[in-house]
């Protein structure tokens, strides 16, 4: 009991910021350090990391494109030429004016995103039709002197992918955009079993610099929606501001058509806040450092330990992640540490389970356990991770939607935000005044305009003129 | 003809440093920024910086090291913590002095190493005997404000490895640092077929901080020296400016010992000018990004293309990394483009080929060319690439040794360094006053004193004094 106590985490019913920053700190995820607004990923948190990237990064490369290193450093000057972009980033980045003892002649600031950076090579290698398409992507750490700081969901340096393609034609690109977009919504999906709906954000939400603005957002179990990613469609601004031009096939000067989208580490946030439960973490199987952990029952016993070992070694070579709990804690212990950290299957193995050929498993999401014979033990894990990885999507999916609103009239909306957070599907006129009205009075935002439109009513929910769009609002991370 | 000129190289023998910059940007590897000392990886630099990264990774993950990330920036207090590290740092460090508009409180270093940063981590996590070792590695990018910067050999910003651990006792900890340097010569030898020597730093050349330095040194084309990975042994030092102490078995509290160890995109640099010749960039087949080009020969005959495309996907499915070089230009171009590019082997591929059921192979290291049947292919191809590494480490090795010289008076010493670069090797009586007088008198300082030692005299070639060590001099980069 004194062991359990340790790991005791706030039920997120009772608090829910106070749940998560638990988790985050508990299961090992993170640490603080002694500058504000930056964490330190600890080995659990960082493997989690490690298996977003490596599986984003073949999606990156089966589409074709191709990694790179940008400068962390964007001259002062440099990060001006696009007008909207330097509004928008300015009042957020760190400025590094000294270089040793010496000052330096103009400040530079820590990248907080790198379009301008990749524009910049962008007009020193691309001069002919032939050097189009440029798909080039890059991971790295970026900064933002954001205000309040939480780790994963809004940090001062935070690690992420940013893609940056130039196009020959604006259909090359918008469709570029969309397909990151798609790549996007998949990976949620498929690898993280986490619902997200696709759409454009309006035009007081754009990125800095964009002409479109499309997102991934989720709901997390609070009903508060994160933006887990972006896709941004530039048309040709940022090649004007920067004299990106190539000759076509009829030899004539043209500018090209930009994009650039990213996910972060927030995407670790998502599913935290997604898939969690008062027992702490809950990983997606898929990119779970640890898919499987066995701990060893009775394993002062002969031969209890041995055989934990062998089935560790046969299933890594099966491709499975596993580890061995062969602390000396108790079972007990070990069962709450490995539920605290989210390891999807906790496989139970003692002597009397070794003597009937046998062994128990035990799954993270539901609490269920079955016995199965070690005989067909991957096979059976195998169908096991699936089901639980499709459990978790389908659970998540059935409590986003029961967490959905639809509101036709101002009434309506009152009563939805009155009985707590969600997602608030209406009708809108595309006027901005409307959004910040209903900020004033509901306290929600527009988060996107789905691509798929459902016709609700024919009037704005705010003004009553005719409405162009349905719109998802909702309070935001 | 024309189109050979635009990659025209300047000969190492007339200037060795224009050679390099020639490679390094006509090979496609950097472009320069706008930030003085900041270059872009671009696609096939990265990809070659990818394979490094994920062979060592490997090597790490195999000897027991997890990964982390840590913060970018420290605050000035902790950098000061450890009084001999701050002085070898403070002097090139880039200072962040504002966030947005506002001065920081405190000005923040970008990480130029992370020590101090690992040590605070570890001064929370670490309590018992049951929380070591910690064998923690982190890739990222530091920052150092130098005068003279060229790309991967000196630059302000460049990536790396940096792994920190922690031990309970200093043999512990030794045995890591010597365990790493010994990684990193297997890697050194075994990927990038470059021999390297072992070393220990004299005290002079030891790391900021560190009770020892070793380091693996690497002689060039141009004979001039390249240190290529350190390891540094730090006994409890950090440990007591940082409160880093666990309870032993026994309960009693006790500070760890530390190391830290690594290795950068300097390595690119390296295999650069130790490899490298006129025609261009020599690739180690083992981290190529492609380690086969399939170049069609009259590829507008019928069959030709579809052929090089059908190689291209059983290949790949073999496991090669493999590009067909499908463009418009004539064979003649590609085959001094992918020289220029050091692509390991040409596979060429034309109508009387198929006729043949062949085709031809032609390493970029000899330019040697064979004739191998298409029926097994995929294994004349593996032995080709293993040849090739093999013969790249020899060839090396035979130029490493044939440079390398012994002294056994000033007599000798004038005769060697007249006659130009290279190692020499010489005892010495340990003294850093004769390290000054030789580095005055004849321009070479200590390289490292080799863990395999001779015995070539009595005394040492400067003073006469008995001599402690035999000791590898020369210039360096």
């Amino acid at each position: 009991m004194a062991e359990k106590a340790v790991k005791e985490i706030t039920s997120m019913q009772d608090d829910f910021a106070q749940w998560y920053t638990d988790i985050v700190l508990k299961a090992e995820l993170v640490d603080y350090s002694s500058v504000k607004g930056c964490v330190i990923l600890r080995p659990y948190g960082y493997a989690i990391w490690e298996n977003i990237q490596k599986y984003l990064d073949n999606m990156f490369k089966e589409t074709g494109h191709e990694n790179v290193y940008m400068p962390m450093f964007i001259s002062e000057t440099l990060l001006q030429r696009e007008k909207d972009h330097v509004e928008g980033f300015a009042p957020e980045v760190a400025w590094v004016t000294h270089g040793g003892s010496e000052p330096l002649t103009e400040r530079l600031c820590v990248r907080p995103t790198s379009e301008t950076l990749f524009c910049e090579h962008y007009s020193h290698v691309i001069q002919s039709w032939r050097d189009l398409p440029k798909l080039y992507n890059q991971w790295c750490s970026v900064v933002r002197w954001e205000k309040t700081t939480r780790p994963f969901l809004r940090s001062r340096e935070f690690l992420w992918q940013e893609g940056h393609t130039a196009h020959a034609t604006a259909e090359e690109a918008i469709a570029e955009t969309e397909r990151m977009l798609n790549v996007y919504a998949d990976f949620c999906e498929n690898y993280l079993a986490m619902p997200v709906v696709k759409g454009r954000k309006t035009e007081s939400d754009k990125f800095a610099g964009a002409e479109a603005t499309y997102a991934i957002e989720a709901l997390m179990h609070d009903g508060v929606a994160l933006q887990a990613g972006t896709s941004h469609y530039f048309g040709d601004g940022f090649a004007k501001a920067f004299g990106i031009q190539f000759s076509n096939k009829n030899n004539q000067l043209q500018y090209v058509y930009q994009t650039s989208w990213g996910v972060s580490t927030r995407l670790i946030g998502a599913f935290i806040m997604v898939h969690g439960d008062n027992n702490g973490l809950v990983v997606p199987p898929r990119i779970a450092p640890y898919q499987i952990v066995i701990v060893p029952i009775a394993m002062h016993k002969p031969g209890v330990l041995e055989k934990a070992k062998e089935l560790e070694i046969s299933l890594k070579a099966a491709g499975f992640r596993v580890q061995v709990a062969d602390g000396e804690q108790s079972p007990g212990w070990k069962f709450a540490e490995y539920e605290m950290k989210g390891v999807p299957v906790r496989l139970e193995i003692g002597p009397r389970d070794i003597e009937n050929g046998s062994c128990v498993l035990a799954r993270r999401d539901t609490s269920e356990k079955i016995i199965v014979s070690l005989d067909n033990l991957e096979q059976s894990l195998n169908t096991l991770l699936d089901d639980i990885h499709n459990s978790m999507y389908q659970k998540a999916l059935a409590y986003r939607n029961a967490m959905t609103y639809i509101a036709r009239n101002r009434d309506d909306l009152k009563q939805i935000t009155a009985a707590g957070n969600g997602f608030v599907k209406t009708m809108w006129c595309g006027d901005e005044q409307c959004e910040i009205d209903i900020k004033t009075e509901f306290g929600i935002g527009t988060r996107c305009i789905p691509l798929e439109q459902e016709h609700l009513s024919d009037t704005c929910i705010c003004c009553g003129r005719p409405a162009k769009y349905m719109v998802y609002w909702g309070k935001q991370y």
